[in-house]
């Protein structure tokens, strides 16, 4: 890479849609309702009968069958899935930004300098009414400071760490136990069927990449998401070293995730998951192929066991992965697929 | 994408070592030999024992066995091969040049007021000693006319109905025809054993991915190449499509290289295979990770099967592929393998 973009520029909309909801941090603990028991056979054990299901298994049957006009060649199989609030729990607050809050006392013990300078200074106090508060720059600086600057395999480490140990505030559990189990029953459906399932997140691609193997067993390259550059050098010694730069090259949302599933998979998705306006713009395109085509919408509909929010339908606004209403008209205009986790998942959680 | 970089930036390094190089499009046909039978069995058929051989087939023996210290988990069997020089021929001048050149009759026929407009002007003109003086600047606006500008699908559907069509002049063969039957050997016996081949090219990774699959059997989203943003927008009537733009966000080749394999990637290769210079870093960073590593290098040294290059171990210069004798001094010092065309090679093409 031999060209820097004119100032580092870190995932805005998604920095802005999260400032807003620092204090939901402080969500009362809600006790999680013993899961309904799983008897159901078959390839989608935890869904309940109905049309989301029905629609899932068609598209896969009709793909797959070479008898039917919607067969796909086994090698272009592709689907894509949106992470946060698709495969796992992205309320309150988007994991990665817990990590890179988390991050801050490292990287001012590093250089202690940045003890006294805001925006370090206020994360440091531990208010999370004044870090709320922080402006968008800030908040840049603290991601800029977290995510780069650092060799590949430094931050790997870190964040590898961090994933294995933080715990969210709810559940207290792993971020990475968060996973919405009838979603994994798809993905592996999927895959029993030949296709390649692909993650296409807003989220940091290295810091996806660290786990998507172990938890959705999907390997790093079949990760997209939002990416900054490196830069290849050598250490004193000669030995030759990846350095994670602050210059963006993919803002995987919105228009950026069909700009990203070109660059870095180069074929038009057969199927594509998602739950919020960020996703938009994947499921359009996805829908504009030819043959076979699922486009598939998670609704938020379920305050007991997860979370509600659209604002969609009446359900609670939010500012963190917002279905609007809109999307849920397209949603129906095109005949998109809507889940509601309240009525079609038996279950949430693998630990249900 | 929200952001572009400052100005269109097309592969300067390549351009730059390419321009020299288009007189030899005039290149007298030479014979191709009979090639010599094979006979051997076994994974390699059209390589000759030696040093060589005897690398790969070890690497794959050692990475592939459980009982061995070497042994790489089936996941992390990863290996990148450069495409120009080390899976087909590159010279006179890379297939992706000639294309562009090709394109212009194209490009002036939708805008006819190009036609007397520089350097279009000149292409038109057939004559090649004009044209291969023309300036980096005017290169590169014949860059950004036929391969930018369009929609994804527009590009692909040109790009695949050329290398159809087109043959290279020594030949009289389509250019994909022009692979190098003992790396298709490479490429089958690793996958074979369970590695995921990609390509890491300079050249453009849609224009590879176009007959990638068809070619070497590695699927468009096994291709890292150098890359262009793409900007996603609407028909009038409401359909997506993604257009391709000036801005480039992956110079692949040299540092760029390694730079693309983890973006694209995300992973280490445990092996790499390249020719000339802009393969060095891929290979300096495939072997500095730790564990069985396998670096390899083709030597063009065959000048009446195919063509003899280097500058290195008195081979005759060029700007096309450069095999400096620094970087075989490199591959000699840190035991990289170096393959002789001439003598390692049985066959050259599919077709010998």
């Amino acid at each position: 890479m031999t060209e820097e973009l004119p100032h580092s520029a870190i995932d805005r909309r998604r920095l802005l849609s999260t400032m807003a909801l620092l204090p939901a941090l402080s969500v009362p603990l809600l006790t999680t309702p013993a899961s309904a028991q799983v008897t159901a056979s078959g390839p989608l054990p935890s869904w309940n009968d109905g049309p989301a299901k029905k629609a899932i298994l068609d598209f896969v049957r009709e793909t797959t069958d070479t008898a039917s006009a919607k067969f796909v060649p086994l090698e272009e199989r592709i689907a894509t899935f949106d992470q946060d609030g698709t495969l796992w729990v992205e309320h309150p607050i988007y994991s990665q930004i817990v990590y890179c809050l988390d991050r801050v006392p490292s990287v001012v013990e590093k250089d202690p300098t940045l003890k006294d300078v805001e925006p370090f200074k206020t994360v440091l106090s531990g208010n999370r009414e004044a870090i709320a508060k922080l402006s968008r720059p800030e908040l840049e600086k603290i991601l800029v400071a977290t995510l780069t600057g650092m060799p590949v395999e430094v931050f790997n480490a870190e964040a590898k760490k961090w994933i294995t140990t933080a715990r969210d505030p709810r559940w207290k559990r792993p971020y990475t136990d968060l996973i919405y189990q009838p979603m994994l029953e798809v993905l592996q459906h999927l895959r029993s069927n030949g296709f390649k399932t692909y993650i296409a997140t807003g989220g940091g691609q290295d810091f996806v990449r660290g786990y998507s193997q172990r938890v959705y067993d999907i390997p790093p390259e079949q990760v997209v998401g939002t990416a900054g550059g490196t830069k290849f050098s050598y250490t004193a010694d000669g030995k030759p070293f990846l350095t994670k730069e602050p210059h963006l090259l993919l803002d995987d949302d919105k228009a950026g995730k069909p700009e990203g599933i070109h660059l870095m998979i180069g074929r038009r998705p057969s199927a594509a998951f998602g739950n919020s306006d960020g996703d938009r713009q994947m499921l359009e395109y996805t829908g504009a192929g030819e043959g076979a085509r699922l486009m598939v919408l998670v609704m938020h509909d379920d305050d007991k066991r997860e979370y509600a929010y659209g604002p969609a339908q009446g359900l609670p606004d939010t500012k963190v992965g917002a279905f609007t209403q809109a999307l849920y008209d397209e949603a129906k205009k095109k005949n998109w697929t809507v889940i509601s986790m309240k009525n079609d998942w038996k279950k949430i959680f693998p630990f249900d």
